[in-house]
């Protein structure tokens, strides 16, 4: 049996990858090409768990960068294993919400744990282990971020200072210039010109 | 300034790691030394959160090995950062109940994880950090989980296999075998001879 691929995409708070995964997945359904959606962290009950601490924290009390690290990775691990690589062995494709370059870019790039740590903890856990195609959609975080305050409360990431995210979207664009796998999309455009985009690169990597 | 000492009790379910606590507490407090208790995983918000998921799981869900090893480590790293390191900083003990060697008795013995995958998290997340003093509780699986289930409903860990504690426990042994900071204690003998072994090995230790 053919494996499935899996489509990460990654970007931003308000860079679109809502929009994005419905495009993936229409093009897809197109194509008569079974898949499941994923988000991290998150996307199985254990790790949405996981995805409330990490998120929320605990009244009082600041999560250590390392922690945060662990805790994202154990939410990760979890996922792989139960709901991703299964999938992909029995042939269905995964279109994921974030996956391990959204830890490279905001634990490595955003809180500066360093570079050898993630390297370490990520081929320890997960081993070679990575996405066929990754779409990242790239933006500025002061729009990013004026889109997601439109959606309602920021919660204790979307609370970092703005230089946390502009250091972020730097290590995005390193770790997209680095891997052949990843594609970097405009996202500043208006929402027809991004999906437009997202659409044609989707198509001709499909063919 | 002086700095404090970490003095941890390892041991099986049922070993009587609350008594032997209770035995160096005594001890310390005899010899006018100032400290603070702690139990892992959990000892802080965050950590006893995750020790909540580590410990009883999500109902339908499997905890993958690693998933449960990294939400060790995160609670770990988080307890060790924000109260066990600045305790002892400021000369303040610290009497641990369980620490780094259970993850290597129970993940690495019990569950087979490897030891190189053990020593890499460990490694990266608390470097060089270790205990000045480890008691170990050793006694038969059997007799440990007949005390466990006289306290009560046995949770996720303690519905193992007794094999899996018989792995435990060999593993347990090699590590007190090679670590040189690491005391075995008889725990199968009667409550006032175990007390009085830690007792005397405690006093020792301190003068």
């Amino acid at each position: 049996m053919l494996k499935g691929k899996f489509i990460v995409i990654e970007g931003l708070e308000g860079a679109g990858k809502s929009n994005a995964q419905q495009i993936v997945i229409d093009s897809l359904q197109k194509h008569n090409i079974q898949f499941i959606t994923t988000r991290e962290p998150g996307g199985t009950p254990i790790a949405e768990a996981l995805r409330r601490i990490w998120k929320e924290g605990v009244e009082g009390e600041y999560t250590t960068d390392k922690a945060e690290l662990l805790m994202l990775y154990a939410s990760r691990t979890q996922l792989v294993e139960t709901i991703i690589q299964p999938a992909l062995d029995n042939g269905i494709w995964v279109v994921g919400d974030r996956h391990n370059m959204s830890t490279l870019a905001y634990q490595g790039g955003g809180r500066g744990l360093s570079e050898p740590l993630l390297n370490t903890i990520k081929n320890a856990i997960l081993g070679e282990f990575e996405p066929d195609l990754t779409l990242y959609l790239d933006l500025d975080p002061k729009i990013g971020l004026e889109r997601a305050k439109g959606r309602g409360e920021l919660d204790r990431i979307e609370q970092q200072h703005i230089d946390f995210f502009y250091r972020t979207r730097k290590r995005y664009l390193e770790l997209v210039e680095q891997n052949s796998k990843a594609i970097k999309i405009n996202a500043e455009q208006c929402l027809e010109k991004v999906s437009e985009e997202i659409r044609t690169v989707v198509e001709k990597w499909l063919i």
